[in-house]
């Protein structure tokens, strides 16, 4: 098995985590900042220091890419540099730094692969400049129009359309991620799972299906001072308890179900006058879509009346669960197996680029430990050797691909012939 | 029993309803702003036009003053002609416009009493514009500190002390109330039980006492999509199990407690994202002393770790239940008696300038009703006829008083003389 040069991974992560850094450690590398346009100008230098053509299409997408030995769609590995504010140093960086580390390895031990590899960075993944998120995976795979994305605003009111052709990063529509046999995004975790149970790596088989309603309760304003308990509609003791209710409920489902009330707001929200209106958000994911339809039957049967104040429902909305590449996934866990990390399989509670992407070309995910699970914060934090580890995966499944893909290509041209002479 | 004038008091109200009057059929009239200032003005006139010589103190209140036979402390009644913004016709309003009606129909009838009658409108008793609420009777009574409320500010920075100037109505501190046989406050309830009973005076013998905490429940913000239900420290489900926990043990207290979590924050507040922190208030009010402790008995043994979050309270404030005067409350209750009109007796909920007076001048209180106990907004109403039932209750009250404490005063003089001689 190969394994990545640690050293110049460390000095990798180092020098991202200099585009943007803030005192906490962290960095605030929004898309197309200036600090993101650093980040995109180091990515281009070691590219062109390695060898590797660099292409830029018309999302500013950024390509660079590694001749094969033969004529061969790439294999394409790849993730974001753009950064929430006051995010961490590895939430998407990771996955392009370790493409960059393992195109530098194949090169240095002169590895002859039959497929070109590709190392790409994704424009806007976060949309903590620009809504929405995975912007660009979202256009290359038709999920979102173009036109409308150009339009999107940052809060100073510069359009995303804007902030790209003053970036200089506005390439070509002809440039876009068309085709490859494979794409693979290495990522921090972004949850407690493999941090809390010692492990390395997860191979990932998905993304989990969500769904997300804002529910409302009505009910009266009145003097707190003045309403006898018995006259009030109080909008806020039934939304806590609908709550308490919501919570039973969900928690005689699958124990992999999450669920989340992250949002509440109260109005007037004065301490002295009872609320006449408590709204909330309640999300829920899971691979099952049964469990998901399970969620929201339990939203949907709640009374309409509760503690005389009157209660609503609306789904924001939902997404599918995203099913991996089996034969992409099942490569992923044979390099974990031959390098002999602790793993585990999961689906991902977050989205990723790969997620649309994987709509074209057949993908998967690796996740590496993020510590306690944190994420989005300054002190998000993996150890080196913990990113060496996912970057060897990353090389081990590329290789192994590379084979793969190859002979199968081989097999096929050989089935066609003998199909054709038979034919004749 | 004598009446009011029922036309001149329903003018007077259509008149005081102009100032700052919002096309909502409310008044927005902060303290000391145009539109407070025209209803002073206005409240003047109406004075001098009745013979009543108007006096204004260094806190801006105003008192007008209809001499009595005698020279013997005023008969004191009152109110406040400012607003909370979007606020109501009635709300302190209707105290001082009824003063007006009384003592004009003592002018119109020849009455002649051994007392001066005065009027009194209070400044700032909202604390809408400037912060606190009941600033001017607070000061006259030693709560609040002058130095301090003429520094308060409205949101456009302009203290209290420099919009008091500015308005003309700052005068001397001689001219403050310093003695009074009683303060008599008519006020809408601004709660349904009057509404909802269907009954025309309340007659109140006190003001609540209260507490308020500020409760906070700290957990761990996490993505919400990729932390297991079992890892997280989840705020918002600790909060909504203490809210539930809290009704549920308050519901075992007397039922004429009330208690209002009226207002809640949750951090970060994205709905994807377990919030890491929920802090909301609890108030509790309640005549017994003993009930209000039950209740922080109730928030001070809750659990110090709930669901897996920590929990921490602290007391904002309190106040003691003001009692009013048994003979002053008692002369309410019976003119109220003579005069027919449907009525109880209730402690009031919420803060007046009685409160604070009554530190220092024997007051009590009367209620009208509020329709559905709507206060503090546009559609605040009491009719006119409930407006004029509290306007006789004042004027009778004001009538027993005068004699009452005139015979009083006679006894008093006449025991001292028995005593003189006795001592001789």
């Amino acid at each position: 098995m190969e394994r990545v040069n640690r050293n110049r991974l460390r000095n990798l992560i180092n020098q991202f985590s200099a585009f943007g850094a803030t005192p906490g450690n962290g960095v605030s590398r929004l898309s197309l900042s200036r600090a993101d346009i650093k980040a995109r100008n180091h990515f281009r230098e070691i590219c062109e220091d390695a060898g590797l053509s660099v292409k830029v299409d018309d999302m500013g997408n950024m390509y660079g890419i590694l001749p094969g030995l033969k004529e061969l769609p790439p294999i394409a590995m790849g993730s974001h540099l753009d950064s929430v504010v006051r995010g961490g140093r590895f939430d998407g960086t990771l996955g392009v730094i370790a493409g960059l580390e393992v195109v530098q390895t194949i090169r240095d031990r002169n590895m002859e692969l039959n497929h070109p590899v590709m190392v790409i960075n994704f424009t806007n993944e976060e949309g903590a400049r620009f809504d929405p998120a995975m912007m660009s995976s979202g256009v290359l795979s038709g999920k979102f129009a173009k036109e409308v994305m150009l339009r999107s605003v940052d809060t100073e009111g510069i359009s995303f359309g804007e902030a790209l052709k003053q970036s200089g990063f506005e390439g070509g529509k002809e440039n876009r991620l068309k085709e490859a046999v494979a794409f693979l995004e290495l990522h921090i975790e972004q949850g407690p799972v493999l941090d809390s149970y010692g492990e390395d790596i997860a191979v990932v088989e998905g993304v989990m299906g969500m769904v997300c309603y804002e529910i409302s309760i009505k009910g009266e304003s009145n003097h707190a001072g003045t309403t006898p308990i018995t006259m009030r509609k109080d909008a806020m003791f039934a939304a806590a308890n609908v709550i308490v209710q919501l919570q039973k409920e969900l928690k005689k489902l699958p124990e992999d179900l999450v669920y989340t009330i992250g949002r509440i707001n109260a109005y007037p929200n004065i301490h002295t006058v009872i609320p006449n209106d408590v709204t909330f958000t309640i999300e829920a994911r899971h691979t099952d879509s049964d469990v998901i339809r399970a969620v929201e039957e339990i939203i949907e049967q709640l009374p309409e009346e509760i503690e005389q104040c009157t209660f609503k429902h609306e789904k924001l909305w939902e997404r599918s669960t995203v099913d991996f590449d089996s034969v992409i996934v099942d490569a992923v866990d044979e390099a974990v197996g031959e390098l002999g990390y602790k793993t585990r399989r999961m689906y991902s509670g977050a989205g990723h680029d790969a997620q649309f992407i994987a709509s074209y070309i057949p993908s998967a995910m690796i996740f590496v430990p993020s510590m306690k699970g944190y994420s989005h914060r300054e002190d998000e934090y993996t150890s080196y050797e913990e990113c060496a580890k996912g970057a060897d995966v990353l090389l081990n499944t590329l290789l192994k691909l590379d084979r793969k893909k190859s002979d199968d290509k081989d097999r096929e041209t050989s089935v066609i012939s003998k199909s054709t002479h038979s034919i004749k």
